[in-house]
Parts: structure tokens; C-alpha cells; sequence
């Protein structure tokens, strides 16, 4: 399967549309020479942007649709007027259908993650899909979920992202055990949501292919204290656009910094290659693509301003979600968890 | 009173006690020369120091405890076993009493909460204190609360969160109608929790002396976006983390890649005026000291680890809600809020 793999896109989201997604599938076809495109959208927009890419061209299979999906669309307005017809919902049903092995789009999040829901179905055992993202550690990367596909979660919940999470860090970085912490407000077991120290006690006592260390503050996600960060979607989803709002802040003081004196500037110049390996290092399109997890299906969120090289990065961490099985991996914890002799330590 | 306040510190708080409170409270003395200390805790370990500060020691008074409340002890703990006799309990004891004007101590976060909520009761209509944070942002400063002083909150907690920053930013920033912004995920008022929603209502129909301008997002609080951002506190603790953490991130990627060749090591020497500076925007003891809010009377928090430089801000930020009368303008708001004529626009 993984020499012949079939990647469905979106090609009508993101704030750029088909202007980003046929030079970011380019990318993608350049680095995984035998694989194959589904191009759902306006023909009339895609097809002159394709014949500009003979290499993607020979490989992509455009399937038209006059419906596009708003990025303003409430999630059940989109699901309204986007059933069917709307190159979102073409895509995901083409995941659905096994003609696509996993689909990407940089388009509305909430009716990708509404219309994901509604036809790939959660697995088996999954009450509901989070959004994981993957986040640059002072160590490499780890996994935070969920970054905002629900508000609020109760144990069981929280416990099924950590499992989600699990797969995910195995499948993205090839570990067999991955470290999982449990988001809260200070480390002693005394403080925290009665869901999150219940979640902590399930967890303690679970037989998974997971370590759980306990639980995590705000400032050990940058840290790469553990590889898996569980968290509801709301405090996910504000701790993730604080971190990107912080950093930011960050350079935008180095700029206005380096620019104050000319001898800084002369220092900046010398040590542009150590700037331009920072911008590398801090670079969002490099860590792009939110992966929906608890579906039948592998769909990933593209950053919806992104440019080419970030979708790319979107389409990559979608392969990488296929080729490990992320679907599968979740689906047999869940069965292990369900199963009555692995489901407690004591 | 500006010319002659009192100020009480816990020479016993903080990882090092005494040893950056009596030098911390020195620097605070050359800043407000007319102002007096009355310094709480172990006789013996604070008077040997105080010696080598005679400006500070002519000013101070030394009031001797035996106990010192753990930075490990639970808050239920903290309130039985320093009641009445440790150096925190007796340090807040003079706010009530109105010997001193203001409390500043490095402890524990949770029992010095507790304390000041048994011993100074919250002000008049308000609920439930918070931990107010001063936030430095790409505007100035902007105040974010909840920080941590209790878990969730209802919407008319979160709009006394609002009264309680808004009067915050008058004091700290001098506005005379700050901006408050509700922290939630999207910007759409479709969007987030039912209790920010709520809020959103209330504060949009309340005549009160702030521009209440809708949700923000994690990213807005570092824009400056606003001058208050309201939460509840598990995120806004969470939040603040993240940054801290993400910020530590970049600098740490910064110093990794300027020490990569001797090129770029000699542009970061040229560039060293400009990297003070960015030390200088960056550094946390610049911003230390979370106000506690909502209470009859000033106390204000201390970073556990920080150093005499950042314990002199917190009793610099302790010194400004005194003198612009934070207790004073958060009762006045309130009786507004609760005045039938004012109470709601329409």
C-alpha cells in the first residue's frame, strides 16, 4: 500500500484555495514519486493551475465540484449546503469510499471536522474526534491534543485522546512507548479539574503502549517534557495560539532589536545564517497539519493562510498518518482497552 | 497617604526567603524613599541582613515568627498549621488591620490565596478573587486574569474578572476606559463556552468604565489586542505557562544557533547590545507580580524563583494598586454594577 498511495485534497480551502494547494501537491508529488492526487473543486480554477505541473498533472485525477465551502460557514450551514456536492465533502467521501487513503484541506475547520464526523464515522470505541497538532519541543515534537475540535472533555474523553495521542507519536516519530502527560494547573495530585485527576487514575491503572508521567504544566509543552500532551479543546486550543502569538512576540522584539544600532545590524548580518536557521527552526509551515483523530479515515487540516511548502507539510504528516496506520493502531488500543483482561493493572 | 505607605513583606516566601526579600525590599527602598517595610519572619535570619542594608533597616520594622508556611504545603494545611503564628498570616493580618497598605510575599501561591481570602474577605459583591497577571505584550502591558486563583468560572464571575482588570488597567496603565476582550476559540459568536458567551451579553449591555470589544484569541493576549483579557482560571494559568515556556523556547533556539559557527558568534558579539535589550524585553522579573484581586486589600504575588530585582517589581506593582486606589475603584464598579439606573443600557 505505501508505494501506491492516493492523497484526496481539497483543492477550494484555505484563504488562497487552488493558488497554494496545486503547487503544494507539486511539492508532495516531487517527494513521493508514486503516488496519486484526487483534486476536488472548480475545474475552471484548477485545471490551468495544473498544466503548469506535468509531473503532478500526470498523477492527478481533478473531480469537479461548484460547491466550495466558506471559511465564515458555520459547521451546520456547511453541512447544510455542502452535503454532496461541495469538493469538502467529495473529498472525505472519497476517503470513505477507499478511493483516497487519507484527504487534506486548508479549509473551514469546523465543517472539515463536522463533515469528517458525519461520514467517516468515529472507531470503534471513540465517543469523540479531537484535533492533534504537533508541536516544536526544545527536544523535537510532540503531540497536543485536542487543540479545539470540542470544548470541555470528561475522563473517559480525556483517556481516549491520550490513546489517540499514543498512536499518533507512534506512528509520527517510531516510538514503542510513548511518554503521555495530562495538562493541568500544577503538578501535585492535590490541584487540577476533577476530570483531569480522574483521567490521571484511568490512566495510572491502563495496560497500553503508553507511559504515563503524570501531570504537565503550560511551559513543559515548549520543553518536550512528554511526547503526548492531553489536554480539552478549549485550553488545547488557547495554549496553542498563545504559544504562536508568543512566539511571534519573540521576533518581532529580535527585529526591532537588531535594527536600533548599525553595529547590530552589522551583527545581524553575520549572523544571518544563525537567523535564517531560527526562522527554520520556528517556521509554521514545518510543523503544519492538524491530524483529526478517533475517525475512520485519516483527514488533516492545513493552516488556512499557509503557503505551498505548508500544505506540503500537510499532505506529508497525512502519509506518515497512513503508512504507520494510524486508524489501526487506535482501533487495537481501543479493543485492548475494551478487553477485560488488559483493561487494569491491579 | 502616597507619601507615607507601609508595605508588608513575607521574609519567609520564595525559594530563597529572606535572602532576595530583605535585598529586594532595599531596592524598593531607594525607589520610594519616604516608605516603610514591616518585614515578617525568623528574627534570626532576617536581621543579620538587614544590617547590610542601613537605609532599608532605618525604615524597616522586623516582626518576629517562628513558623514560615512550606512552598509544598496544601492551602488547607497552610491555614491550620500558620494561622495566626507564621510570618504570611500575620504579614496579611497587618493589611487588615491597616497598619500597612499593601502585602507582597514570594510564597505559596495557594496558601497565601487562602489566607488573604480568610483574613481580608472578599470586597463587596464579588465572589471570588484572581490572580491578575501583568502581561508584557508588542503594544506595552496588557492585565490577564484569572491566572490560577480557582478552577472555571461562571459568566457573572467572568464579568467580575472583567471589573476587577479594568480597574487594574486604570490603576497600572492609567487609561481612563480600558479595552476588555472575553479569551475564547474563534472569534465568531458562534463560537466557545456557554458561560463566555454569557458574559459577552452582559458586559456588552453594561455601562461601566471599560470598551468591552468581544472575544479574543490566544494569540490577541501577545498582540495587545486588548488591555484586559478575561478567563477563567485552569486557562489563563495554562496560557501564561505556555508563553513562559514558548518564550524560553525561541531564546533558548537563539543562543543554540548563534554559537553554531564563529560567524555568527561574532555577529551575536557585535549584535550584544541588541540582545541585552531583547533580555531586557524579555525578562521576567520586569513583569513579577500577580496582583490578587477582588479583595479588601492590596496583596500581591511574587515569583517563587525569582531574584531581589523582580521581588523590588512585585512590591513596585503592590505600591501602584495602593496608590491609584485598585481596592477602591473595584467596590466602585461594583456599586455602579449593582445600581438599578446603571446597571444595564438599554
Amino acid at each position: 500500500m505505501t508505494t501506491d498511495l492516493t492523497i484526496a485534497l481539497d483543492a477550494m480551502g484555505g484563504d488562497l484555495g487552488a493558488g497554494i494547494v496545486i503547487p503544494g501537491a507539486e511539492l508532495a508529488a516531487i517527494r513521493h514519486p508514486t503516488y496519486k492526487f484526487l483534486l476536488f473543486g472548480d475545474r475552471a480554477k484548477i485545471e490551468p493551475l495544473l498544466d503548469r505541473y506535468p509531473r503532478l498533472k500526470a498523477r492527478s485525477e481533478v473531480r469537479h465540484s461548484d460547491v466550495a465551502i466558506g471559511m465564515d460557514e458555520k459547521p451546520s450551514q456547511a453541512l447544510r449546503h455542502g452535503r454532496g456536492k461541495s469538493s469538502m465533502w467529495q473529498m472525505i467521501q472519497a476517503v470513505h469510499t477507499g478511493e483516497a487513503h487519507a484527504a487534506v484541506s486548508a479549509g473551514n475547520t469546523g465543517a472539515l471536522m463536522a463533515m469528517s464526523r458525519f461520514i467517516l464515522k468515529t472507531s470503534p470505541g471513540i465517543s469523540r474526534p479531537a484535533i492533534a497538532a504537533i508541536w516544536p519541543t526544545l527536544r523535537s515534537e510532540s503531540i497536543v491534543l485536542d487543540v479545539g475540535a470540542s470544548i470541555g472533555a470528561d475522563a473517559s474523553q480525556l483517556v481516549e485522546f491520550a490513546i489517540m495521542g499514543e498512536a499518533m507519536a507512534r506512528c509520527l516519530f517510531g516510538l514503542t512507548r510513548p511518554t503521555v502527560g495530562l495538562l493541568n494547573i500544577g503538578v501535585e495530585e492535590v490541584k487540577g479539574l476533577e476530570q483531569v485527576k480522574d483521567a490521571a487514575r484511568l490512566l495510572r491503572e491502563m495496560k497500553l503502549p503508553m507511559e504515563y508521567v503524570g501531570f504537565v504544566e503550560g511551559d513543559d509543552i515548549g520543553k518536550g517534557t512528554v511526547d503526548v500532551v492531553v489536554t480539552e479543546g478549549f485550553t488545547g486550543n488557547i495554549a496553542l495560539k498563545t504559544a504562536e502569538g508568543t512566539a511571534k512576540q519573540v521576533a518581532t522584539y529580535l527585529k526591532l532589536v537588531l535594527n536600533r544600532t548599525w553595529v547590530s545590524k552589522l551583527g545581524a548580518v553575520l549572523a544571518g545564517s544563525a537567523f535564517a536557521a531560527l526562522r527554520d527552526r520556528m517556521d509554521p509551515r514545518k510543523h503544519n497539519g492538524g491530524v483529526f483523530a478517533g475517525l475512520n479515515g485519516v483527514v488533516v487540516k492545513s493552516h488556512g493562510g499557509t503557503d505551498e511548502l505548508g500544505f506540503a507539510t500537510a499532505i506529508d504528516v497525512a502519509i506518515e498518518m497512513v503508512r504507520n496506520g494510524l486508524v489501526e493502531k487506535i482501533a487495537e488500543d481501543m479493543a485492548a482497552l475494551n478487553s477485560p483482561q488488559l483493561q487494569v493493572a491491579e
